[in-house]
């Protein structure tokens, strides 16, 4: 299968490998010397300087583990939110009492800077601004170094759902400011899910000492004390933070630039084949269009579930459908984590096919993720 | 290494084959089939006909999903430990806010079923009772079923802590009328950590629907819901799913009544050892030392660091060390998952070389868990 889903992704054979290693004692030298080189390899990739946490849990867990480590009861926070996973983090907030305003805007459009600013000038209240790097729904990325030049400007606390860009595509946490940053596993990063990565900088610390939300699985300081021995307050999964290295070994030995590179390359490919099938993508600004998923409106008359089932089982191409609004309107191509070109071009091949285009041609078999 | 901690436990090769499978999409159809096998197996396994939820987190998150999908703020709850993982259950339920009354017995004893039936007599307030099924941190095995009798009786909600028992020790979840039972991946299950099951029945719903305390990631109205479509909430540890899937079969192959005579048998094996070898048992009643565990107290003189290192280092078998105030008191024996006699022998002869028994023999070496 071409596994084309904005996450999970393909498993490099290396990963495989570690996965499926014998398990050791989470509080020996083994385990924290591996646990040691994710923390090390990782605070390299975010480019900081400062802490990053990993957590046993989804990304979900992450965006919640942010809410309750950074915030009080009742506590206003902005919202910047271009799609359900920006509405899932404003969500999570909401569940445990946090006072939400909300900067919304339609489907397919990024957050403007500006407006960013407007709202931040328009309510001294608001200590904090959560926004989505890369939203996964629509396959649209944010102006994040201007949005956080903003937030910055205003002395707010600036979270970043960065689950599906970080590792892809460029964020540098220290220089732009970002107080804390968050992502998973089974992004960029190349393994199954369960680990939920978070960098945390001095403001979020501050923000973490003041914070009165109840906590106790997620709670970053256990997390932080723990990782000075190489170790988790909570048994951790064990055999993904051995992945984790195997994976970051593979990017830190491609670097970071060259990874970046790449997403931009099969990004570009995708969206350059989108348009070449007629397709309108669900962004409206190309130069806000992800590098790591492609989100396309559906023709008329096409379903959504037939052409997911026939690019399946005909062409054994997987890609994902909508969420929320966009169900049975939009498809989407992953393109994040261990990719090249010829994946892209066979999903396209195969979507070719599937929309009946005239000169439609068989897909072609190429192996999966061959630059490996 | 034999590692004989009491989890992570080694992983048998059938599991080792799933984790490496390459991954696929969790809204998917061999995602959806793996996943409700899984629950169809555990249903049978917890002895229940209700649900059991699988969720993306370490054991401690099992613990934390328990107190907020069933408590509200001030609500009283009893907390009957026997040890430090009976404490932890306590701290997340007052991390929370819950007012956790307490029945504490000292290291090495089991708790009484009777001083339960007082605590809940004297005490009407208290709406639920927090109890470990089996205390990790000193080998000691509750009276679950007579336990479980008095709070039926009288009439409050059970959850049962059940970590490192079930799967390895009987527990009939609704013959006893447990009402919510927790355990974690890497125990009894052969799997590495980061899933926690978590059975619960029509009273454990009933409460939930009362419970005010703020969740999200953990919410179990969520879980039960996507379970229905073979799904989850939020992105899971697919890999880990794959290999509990195969571990279940090898459970249910083996023969659920065959495994817990296995566990028996290496029980027995272990506390007769190490009493061999004139050691004294931290659990002071033989008949609630536990069958996946054996604690012992440390001869004067050895010191926990250089026995475990020596094990280790010239043996190749990995013990685990005390907990809490019994840290450098006591070591551990892990005999739980994947393993039987062979294992344990090879642990009790490494053993007898580091306490320079006169009789001390060089460790024969077994094949890993050879009965597979």
């Amino acid at each position: 299968m071409n596994l084309r889903t904005p996450g999970p992704t393909p498993l490099p054979p290396h990963v495989r490998e570690a996965l499926a290693r014998d398990m050791v004692d989470h509080r020996g030298p083994e385990f924290a010397a591996s646990f040691s080189a994710c923390v090390a390899a990782l605070r390299r990739l975010f480019r900081t300087e400062h802490d990053v946490l990993i957590l046993t849990g989804s990304g979900s867990g992450g965006l919640e583990s942010a809410v309750v480590n950074l915030f009080s009861p009742g506590e206003r926070v902005l919202s910047v939110s271009v799609g359900s996973f920006g509405r899932r983090f404003a969500q999570v907030a909401e569940a445990f009492g946090v006072d939400v305003a909300r900067l919304d805007v339609p489907a397919g459009e990024a957050a403007e800077p500006s407006a960013v600013a407007a709202a931040l000038a328009a309510a001294a209240t608001i200590t904090s601004v959560l926004v989505t790097h890369n939203e996964t729904s629509t396959g649209v990325t944010n102006d994040l170094p201007e949005i956080a030049r903003v937030v910055r400007a205003a002395e707010r606390l600036l979270v970043v759902d960065s689950v599906s860009a970080i590792g892809a595509i460029p964020l540098e946490m220290d220089a732009w400011g970002c107080d804390v940053v968050i992502t998973g596993a089974q992004k960029s990063w190349m393994i199954p899910p369960g680990l939920t990565m978070i960098g945390v900088g001095p403001r979020g610390w501050e923000a973490h000492q003041a914070a009165r939300l109840p906590r106790f699985y997620w709670d970053w300081t256990r997390a932080r004390k723990s990782a000075e021995k190489g170790q988790t307050p909570w048994t951790p999964a064990v055999g993904l933070v051995f992945a984790l290295e195997a994976a970051l070994a593979m990017i830190e030995s491609e670097s970071l630039e060259r990874v970046h590179a790449r997403h931009r390359r099969v990004g570009a490919r995708a969206r350059a084949g989108v348009a070449d099938l007629g397709l309108r993508l669900v962004a409206r600004d190309q130069a806000r269009a992800s590098d790591t998923v492609t989100a396309f409106w559906l023709p008329d008359g096409l379903s959504a579930s037939d052409a997911r089932r026939r690019l399946r089982d005909e062409h054994g191409v997987v890609l994902a459908g909508g969420q929320d609004e966009l169900a049975g309107k939009i498809l989407r191509i992953g393109h994040l984590g261990y990719v090249d070109v010829p994946d892209v071009d066979e999903a396209l091949a195969a979507l070719r096919a599937v929309l009946g285009a005239t000169d439609s041609i068989p897909a072609p078999v190429f192996a999966r993720s061959s630059r490996a």
